[in-house]
């Protein structure tokens, strides 16, 4: 990962500002003839889209995106992938105030301290916004992995709201969709949407934990040591606006465990291949993929544009007050779930090219 | 990050097994001019080496680094330094037993999955040694920024072990050298040895959670948005052997906290720079540093290299019981503090230099 | 340089097909606070357009170029620079027939065999078309020299076509711009129309030779021993299409010399810089510039694309006679000049980034 | 190509100093279960060896390997592959007094220039020497091609020497071995044999062309754009030491040809494959192998190290005069031969790997 470029044969390279005329993902180093339509991205775009429940935030941007290269007869042709989305919505004036503030716990500071220059137009490149590049970009991933490794699944859903958890034992894959938390707990997200309608109210905002699970991935992925499949994965959740912690399997919980605990245990599948008591590892052993679920789990903070005053200064170095009057999303997290899944199918993607390019149908057999 | 090498500009190239001839790190990209002997070297691997009390393992390594290149009268010369460690205590015949078999938990099953060929004489290129050569390589990252960024100091320690938490009331960083846990509360300390001790009677091990802060970091460092320093910060902890998590600043407790809570509100300092009114952001904003100490945690699980039998395959896909016989880390978390440290100030050197490519002086001041 | 992207910390992507709906440049690692304005861009685009004159392809484009991220208030923000081109004059029908036969000498085949599928619409992604996004890219990295380097000045000319060179006892550098073919020679511009003349009406192409130099830049630039500055001018001179050769200096001719006719004899400049007897090192040693010109040469061979039949095959196998009936360049020497301009700027460019992150304001005084 | 490492998959990087403890190679993302062994990387590199007549320097080096990592009995486990060559003789003295003084037309001066510091002890990083490590990685690379594409064939060959060039009408490749020069034409290594020790006696040196062949690749390898697999060729010999031109196919020359004399006409072989009436193309179009003959030249400049005197400067901006009375090659074209053969072959296992991955057993068929 590199600037605004992330993967290694599989390259996604974003681009573009929250407020300017356009914004998008180069994809290269696709696959060639990997079927390729503009719906099939659309499909993943909506689910991401913002305004579509009271629970985020109220910008409409239709987010069509159009293909400007890198298929032919709707097939990818293993040249680049532009994919653009124009942004229609762009209600500067919303903005314009926090032109010489600098709000709390937002990007506004450091992209000045970096760079003297910064675009204030809804928070220029550091917008949640730019998740949509990312969102169009593993979804051709998907397109390619159905082709490639049929068998790979690639799920997310929210487990975790403030302090309120969902409960694994009610957990329903049928449920995800049928709320707007992608909640696989009918009951957590009954819950949750009493919770947030009073934070909203209250111009406050919280935060929230994702899980993005992969499963049918195949054994062997994953380029130790520095390119480990969940060295790459926690970079890559890690990139996500508002991320602040990356599990794999059991994660920061590993540390409560003993070696008794924690080994999953192994045991020989009917199908020729190894089965493990528990998933403790997540799917990644030595940063190669197990064949098991990999499982990864990000905290997203809430979002730092509240309705709330916060201290803070302004460019000229004085005090000031800070509250963002414009849209905002109360719960960040809820539109993180097709991001991280995005992010997901990416790296899986390219580790698969990855490891065929250094292995091919190489690797070991057990038995 | 890639295969064996990471690193935008101070890239660093780890090579070697655990029962080689020898191993070492190739690191590319070191400013010219900077004070190096093989001693500033020698003083972090030091503090890694095993067998230093009854806690880590009993392998008996002089761990001796040579510089072979790029060095001249003792500075830098801005080509590549080769750090090499020759391997002197091989006692193959332990591990032998295991070259059919597959350990619980353990890089042997994925190595071979992948690979089809794995050296199993000690976990080969899996092995905790070879976070070695990070500590090697991180040494030279620590001079580099004693000449570019005098200010920076690293420092790591152990703020969990287990289900034992230490107390950050009574942190003590003169504590933190004073004990085998680099724990920076003496208590905590004394109640983590009896713990270790039973558990390594009892042939089990533990996990547990490494904090690492770089403190005096300057502002504008991170490469938005897939180089973001939080982002490769995680995926350098996460390439450490056994890290399970990564958090930054608040980290997975981010989800848990409101937005009005999680604000850090700013001020103005002194010395013309921004204040804040707490850390839950651990230093960086969108990526970039902001001027506070950078705070990284990360979750090692426990080993699985446990004198308990576990339930595991074979080569031949036959049932079998594993026993660890050799010589093992009851908690390997313990030995992670210097890698962390050593990964921590190659990644903020490498973000030095990187932001000094694109924005040389240049950067944005307030008031 | 992988796949569709070149440079190291300067980094282009270029995307699109000849006849997609759109091409262009996604230019990232861009210093912040640059002056840009598309105007500024359309430039160097104008003079690369073909349908200028009878010696380039009649195909007329507007070639008009759109800034759709990375800019605000006419600066660099420091973010991806999405540069897009559209295409208006897309003539299918033109190269219709081509779809099922391989034209000797072209991608065609190529690309088909590579990737089983091919965008035939006027060469697809090998069109020449594709230097458009570098000319476009090219020209931030001048304008970003402007501000980090004024002193350097980038020029590019022709210096040979088919067998007729130029006379450089008659080079006059107002003359570039005066004639068609960039010739700083006006008698040989003159010979070389009259003889291009003959060539299209004859159906036939011709290669040609261009010279590019970059004067004005600092010593140090070039990162040995394999980003060396020459090796990736070498690189990125030859992944323009049609090129066969590239030269540094001497060049081939080097081989003709003895060790005492090439050396550059060094003297002291009175502003305490090295000056040099000659300079058939290119302004290039050891991979590290010198403080003289830098100079390339290379080769672009005759269009594949002419009127004369030529024997080939087609996707089923079968025995064919090709004549490419479109519109296409008696000599696309001509119009690689601007391109090899581009390449130059951005290599200089990416390279100056590189050495100021590494040795910063270093670098070893004579004297 | 960056700093010290080359290759996208297939990774090379190089340390070492002319007269430091060591120099060698790590090689990474090598396919796993190739065979290797010592003695196969020492056959190349005693092609390589200097000292082995009167026309190379008299430096004699046993230049012997030692493999210390990524091999487990006798096969690659795809684990980093460390190759180490000690330097043994290291006669320092021989260069003490050019520690101050800039020989001209070599690399001495720019190191300087760009880090403030340099190993003036045998060249340092910039000695020829250097390329031992490149034929060590090549060696590994030819082993790689064996098992993964066993048709493919690297013969290098010097093809010219000052202004005589051997005469392609005598080419006997059963010559090549048989005389000092690597020369297919027997009767030109005659008099160039005598041409060379005049120049010796004379303390001249003179330049050289190396021609290398790859022949049995496989179509459709190379990475357009920017990865083509000329671009990647030409930037992987410019980087050879004293290498100033370098061409495909027809190289500079296609400049002098029409399209009609340079089209390559396709006809059906029997198995299926496409013939070519010639190979102006070098067996590379649109940067993708055809099928055919790849075909490198690139041009050696005459040492730079003579014992004829040559005006110079000192580091203290004073005038003097050179004259190099170290041991030196009259013409480093020689040894540059299979340092060519082992960039070839590096090259060429790294697109086979790059397109393996991207594109798998895919491509297109013809008939």
């Amino acid at each position: 990962m590199s600037l605004n470029t992330f993967g290694h044969l599989f390259r996604v390279t974003t681009w573009g500002e929250s407020h300017g005329p356009a914004l998008g993902a180069t994809v290269d180093g696709c696959p060639p003839g990997i079927v390729l339509a503009p719906a099939m991205i659309q499909h993943w775009l909506d689910r991401r889209k913002p305004g579509q429940n009271r629970f985020t935030t109220q910008r409409r941007e239709p987010d069509e995106v159009r293909i400007l290269s890198g298929v032919y007869e709707g097939r990818t042709t293993g040249t680049p992938i532009q994919l653009m989305i124009e942004n229609t919505d762009q209600r500067s004036k919303d903005y314009g105030d926090i032109a010489r503030t600098f709000r709390p716990g937002h990007a506004d500071l450091t992209y000045w301290l970096k760079y003297g220059i910064r675009d204030p137009r809804g928070g220029g490149r550091s917008s949640a916004r730019e998740t949509a590049a990312r969102v169009a970009a593993g979804s051709v991933a998907r397109e390619a992995l159905k082709a490639l490794a049929p068998g790979v699944k690639i799920t997310g859903y929210m487990v975790q709201m403030g302090r309120l958890r969902a409960d694994r034992d009610r957990f329903d894959p049928e449920e995800v969709e049928r709320n707007p938390f992608w909640c696989p707990d009918a009951a957590a997200a009954a819950i949750w949407a009493e919770h947030l309608d009073e934070l909203r109210k209250s111009g406050n905002s919280v935060g929230a934990v994702v899980e993005v699970v992969a499963s049918g991935v195949p054994a062997g992925l994953g380029a130790p040591i520095y390119g480990k499949l969940d060295s790459d994965l926690a970079a890559a959740m890690m990139s996500i606006n508002a991320v602040k912690g990356v599990e794999i399997g059991a994660g920061m919980a590993a540390a409560e465990l003993t070696g008794v605990e924690n080994a999953d245990e192994i045991f020989m599948g009917n199908d020729g291949r190894p089965r493990f008591s528990s998933n403790h590892a997540g799917g990644v052993l030595g940063g190669i993929s197990t064949g098991q679920d990999v499982v990864v789990r990000f905290a997203v903070k809430p979002t730092s544009s509240i309705l709330t005053p916060r201290k803070s200064i302004t460019l000229a170095g004085e005090e000031a007050e800070v509250v963002t009057k414009g849209r905002h999303d109360p719960c960040v997290g809820i539109r993180a779930v097709p991001v991280g899944e995005a992010m997901m199918a990416c790296v899986i993607l390219d580790h698969l090219l990855l490891h065929r390019g250094q292995v091919g149908d190489g690797g070991g057999r057990i038995g």
